[in-house]
């Protein structure tokens, strides 16, 4: 565990013209710029790559799920390996969740009452019972950077006082966080208050009063429309403290990055990227592609011209096109490099653009060219991810 | 294409006490020092690795499937795309198959008669037609340095005079193929002959009067103990003449490799070590380790201690058997750069030993240790490969 003095978060530059930031994030395992993405690592490894290749792509921070890892291979199993970095291999800046996403999205039969949350495996119905001490205390065990207060995350509703008692909880959890810490890790506070923006004003108004080292945005892309994420991030960013990072949790799509980091977020982090490489789905300058698309049967080209990725400098879309075809492991993996590589690039130059004041110009001519995923089929793909059990594809 | 004077092979050294030799195979892309083994890139990718990572675990040569490439991505396909080797990113050495085998193994629906073979695609049920000059013309397509001979591969009997017709059929096969080749490829004869030492003597006896640039050993390993599989070798390998490479199909087990290179032969190619490594079964110096088995849980240390491997170096076979548990895509990749690195590092060792001339004991010393498979089980695996249709898991 590191020092006190090891965890430290410096703004470099402001954008003139939107809310964007160029900062760098310490933490006692290395360096982090940001705006940055965070690459999931959900069952402590990030589907289909090593911690080699994620370095290599760029990757300078990686998440790791606590409620998974306490389902599988169990935490103090982890503990007594080292803890998580040197179980999964990675040796950077980590962080994880809470687990409190998870409890209320995957886990079955919830119960949830001011002590905690009672729920069943999803793996194998077995019962478990969170509470905000033990999520700190696993999360202790795990030994990361990084960790998350344990909240409430209730399913987007348009029940004004059923979202603000949860947040009312929510916020009587994240005191139970911090009284509980014992180790030194960054304790971040996670901002709720569903779509409503006074909860969510008053939600960020009283975390930051609890001096968090950071502060995260939960319960956003949920399956809300995206004018209403961008709306909700709007109300909440003022009121938390310039001088601490700030994190939208599950946002991934190159589109909606933009549009946080120009309103002011510094973490992001979304399974999207890597979960729609292994469905076939992947990013160009123009949008999506799907690679299993007949068009691309005998493409000789890469997936995206000029890029720097491993797939695009060794592989024709005509042979990624093959793969999925086939349905080989292989397929999943060049996938995933482009991916993460396409979007941890695009964070590389946003942060480039925001120190040399360019970020605006560089947003608007990247989403003039970039065709975004209509609302309808994003939608429609998320609802099948979130009712998916298959972790394989699905989930991380 | 390379020129004529691009393929050679060259035999350095021969062991004092078994048949072993230590030679070098040059083709026109690269050197092959041999004894060596091919790992099976079947649908053009070993499964879950990369061309780097093969080059980075020491592979010199790699195999692609004439029959599965036939039926996807189609063989005009890749051949527009400028061929195997760069359809497949790999440009070190490269061998086909003829298709041979397949057709006799996974097609189904097959009408054998001296023109070739009618068989349905084991994918779409499709109806095909393979002749010893369509075998040639594909191989040429695909462009690999080493190509092979169209040969009729039966199932194991013990019906001498089915046997010896189809062995026939094999030796006018072969004719054909010589004279329907047009490019500058190694073509390499098989010799067939079943279990009968008789038929086999006559088929080395036959083609190596056909002055192939190389002969496998076809038709072995099919089910048969593995006594029987040695004495067929044994029967074989004098015939053969010995300033040409000498090629045992299917072979893969770390105990048969070194049965095979006592026994002069040159070349091996299986699926064993990639397909066992993606079911969890991981070669150890004791023998095969099965990685989801209770005992690693918790295990600290590596698949095997001192193994240089990428595996090995930077992970826990505690972490291995939680992948495999989560069924995530990074355990298949993993168990097979451990598996593929023992035995590259293996016929490495073994070939050192030859030029050292201490293959002998070094054999000795490795069997003393390693605990093989017992026969009931690898036939019930084999059994139960060659039924399966799983092409994730079963093939390549």
């Amino acid at each position: 565990m590191g020092k006190a003095g090891e965890h430290s978060f410096e703004v470099l530059k402001s954008c003139p013209h939107t809310w964007a930031r160029a900062a760098t994030l310490t933490t006692p395992h290395g360096v982090v710029p940001t705006p940055a993405f965070i690459p999931v690592g959900t069952q402590a490894t990030v589907k289909s790559l090593t911690p080699d290749e994620l370095s290599a792509l760029g990757a300078k921070i990686v998440l790791g799920n606590t409620y998974h890892l306490y389902l599988r291979p169990g935490i103090a199993l982890i503990e007594g390996l080292g803890g998580l970095h040197r179980f999964m291999g990675w040796h950077g800046p980590l962080i994880t969740d809470s687990g409190g996403y998870q409890v209320f999205s995957l886990a079955r039969l919830r119960q949830v009452s001011d002590d905690g949350v009672l729920f069943r495996s999803h793996i194998d119905g077995s019962e478990h019972f969170f509470t905000p001490e033990l999520a700190i205390q696993l999360q202790e065990a795990l030994g990361a950077d990084i960790i998350m207060a344990f909240d409430e995350c209730p399913p987007y509703s348009d029940d004004f006082d059923a979202v603000r008692q949860s947040t009312e909880r929510t916020h009587r959890w994240a005191q139970r966080c911090q009284k509980s810490q014992q180790q030194n890790q960054a304790l971040y506070g996670i901002v709720q208050g569903g779509m409503f923006k006074e909860l969510r004003r008053h939600s960020a108004t009283f975390l930051t009063s609890l001096d968090f080292q950071g502060y995260a945005i939960g319960g956003l892309s949920l399956g809300e429309p995206k004018k209403v994420t961008n709306e909700i991030v709007e109300e909440t960013v003022p009121v938390l403290p310039e001088d601490k990072p700030r994190y939208l949790m599950g946002v991934g799509s190159p589109e909606d990055l933009f549009e946080g980091v120009s309103r002011g977020i510094d973490l992001f982090d979304s399974a999207l990227p890597t979960r729609i490489a292994r469905n076939g789905g992947l990013f160009t300058q123009e949008g999506r592609c799907i690679i299993r698309n007949a068009c691309f049967r005998d493409w000789d080209g890469p997936i995206e011209e000029g890029c720097d990725c491993y797939t695009c400098q060794n592989f024709s879309a005509a042979y990624l096109h093959h793969l999925f075809k086939c349905e080989e492991l292989l397929a999943y993996r060049l996938a995933t490099l482009h991916n993460l590589r396409f979007v941890l690039r695009l964070m590389h130059e946003m942060r480039q653009h925001i120190i040399d004041g360019t970020f605006s110009t560089f947003k608007d001519s990247f989403l003039a060219s970039y065709q975004p995923c209509d609302e309808d089929t994003r939608l429609a793909q998320k609802q099948k991810w979130m009712e998916s059990g298959d972790t394989k594809f699905s989930q991380g």
